[in-house]
């Protein structure tokens, strides 16, 4: 006998992304706001402002990727549950994309799901993390390897946070940034070799152009089997440089940065795009201080981490690398000499 | 700026339930089998006959509902990762309800989201945890509380794996069929008093139509948020018997018959059922050696135990009731006078 289950009746995920200053927040709902020692002293009480609702609680993390583990999120399921929510109560998320990703996780994991809305205070999480419904912690064994794709229920992108935001992280969002624009958008990317991201209304303009592309792709695939995963550009490279330094030197944005430079070696190599082209990339991301250069130390060490990376399906490497500004190109097909050729031109000198 | 995100390529959740004898099973993947001592023992040697794959693990685990914990699923990721698992790899979960919730969440975690399938060998897993996709774990605040809501690839079930089940816990599986019988089917109900559970055809018969309903349930009402809720018939008592008793005297299908024997007496008491038809329901539990008395030390205590439930949105008690054999209503009006006097009649005497 075979039961056939169909479940046909899964509503499509709506929400909005809101680019402007933080508006009045109503809830007839218990709200709890999970946020960093850091952010909190910044910015909690701006957003505590805006916020009218039944019951309001603050859960306080400590601030760093160290943190972003399964033992942290369990113990922000147990301040829930002390709290009592319910499954029509609410998390909001302030902070950057450690605290975005792991409230995310941890609304999806109380009481099978509840609702979370994202206030995302670094530039790279109003441009990247906030939107995509990818949550999730790191283990021992790599970054973002336990999770959910779980969405939000709506995103508020407000600039005025980043202004107490580091300099360095500021330009580690430009990292993602650059990466939409050289996948997706050369007009994109030309204007943001012309922008001034002082400038607020530039910076809104920047951040929800990259928003949207985001948002194009994610609708398209939102669990990652296909195109979604040109968004990986840089990242696999990226993610081997932030495991071989620990997580601690690079903020994420600068691996990506050199990731991205790294893959742009590759498609040299491969003919896929000009030098000239490669270069145009590199000098965007050094006007914004960004790194481009990295020493490996060990070719097969760093070569072998690749294939912990979630990409690397049945063993097979997948690469995203750009075919020229605003286009790319997916290749499971690259033999390991030609990359480990590549990885040699980083391990002999900075360059 | 409103960037409206709108996921409309969702895809609908399909698999088939099969209840036949195991058949073969080829994968093109790597495949992890997830068990515990007891069901190991018993018949990991007639699924391992059965699969043929790329590479084959197994992952055993203590036995107990007290093992169902974070954890314990922690646990099982770091076997994932040492043994490599990829996003094409597949988990299998061969045992009863325990480790097929706990592999469902293992596998909705892994990575974000891999394939599981399946194999219950216990009747209460065959007939209900096997179907719907609720996942999860328990926690100290109580049973289920840390999940997803994460679908199997297909669902085998093999009633010759329940030759080797105890007595006790074949009828505790009992309890959850009368549970749909009385909520949705009067004739299914009439079947089910008759039916001789030993003999193979009629046992199948039993355990596909109980799929049958369930799959229709599920099938409108994934989530949770409406007419699913009507499976929790019986559970809201059944769950703070099991919490009092720290899930350690009484087997889930032992207090969720405990619990519709209570929620039948809350049923009489507000003159939805008649006496008559509670009678016929807990007749069916006791020739099936089922318990149907539980003596109630505090009744303020186990009152105050309901609002940990996950149904109690808003502080709001919502109850299951059958108005009836094969009918059902919710009902979230209920005067706690009212509750508190037919837990009273609990606490008084066993009757």
């Amino acid at each position: 006998m075979i039961v056939p289950i169909h479940l046909e009746n899964q509503t499509a995920v709506k929400y909005d992304v809101i680019i402007d200053t933080l508006p009045k927040l109503l809830f007839n709902r218990k709200v709890v706001i999970v946020t960093n020692t850091t952010v909190s002293a910044l910015h909690l009480e701006t957003l505590l402002s805006q916020i009218e609702c039944s019951e309001l609680n603050v859960v306080t993390i400590a601030d760093g990727e160290e943190y972003k583990t399964l033992a942290t999120v369990e113990s922000i399921l147990d301040e829930l549950f002390e709290h009592k929510l319910d499954r029509k109560s609410l998390l909001i998320a302030l902070g950057g994309g450690v605290i975005g990703d792991m409230t995310g996780f941890t609304a999806s994991l109380y009481q099978r799901g509840i609702g979370f809305i994202q206030v995302p205070t670094t530039l790279l999480s109003q441009v990247d993390a906030s939107v995509g419904g990818k949550t999730g912690v790191n283990n021992k064994y790599g970054k973002n390897l336990i999770g959910a794709f779980y969405q939000p229920e709506a995103v508020y992108i407000d600039t005025n946070f980043l202004t107490t935001l580091p300099k360095r992280e500021f330009s580690a969002g430009i990292a993602e940034i650059v990466k939409m624009a050289v996948m997706f958008d050369e007009s994109y990317f030309n204007f943001l070799c012309e922008a001034d991201f002082r400038e607020k209304k530039s910076l809104e303009a920047v951040i929800e152009r990259s928003v949207s592309l985001k948002a194009e792709v994610v609708n398209l695939d939102e669990k990652e089997s296909g195109i979604r995963a040109i968004l990986n550009y840089g990242h696999t490279f990226g993610h081997v440089v932030e495991n071989e330094t620990n997580y601690k030197k690079y903020l994420h944005g600068e691996a990506v940065s050199i990731g991205m430079v790294m893959a742009n070696r590759l498609s040299v190599e491969l003919g896929l795009m000009s030098q000239a082209q490669s270069l145009l990339v590199k000098d965007l991301l050094i006007k914004h201080d960004l790194p481009v250069d990295y020493l490996i130390e060990d070719v097969d060490v760093f070569y072998n981490k690749f294939f912990l990376d979630k990409k690397a399906a049945n063993n097979k490497l997948k690469f995203i690398l750009s075919i020229g500004i605003g286009k790319h190109v997916m290749r499971d097909d690259i033999d390991a000499s030609i990359l480990k050729k590549v990885l040699k031109s980083f391990s002999e000198k900075l360059n």
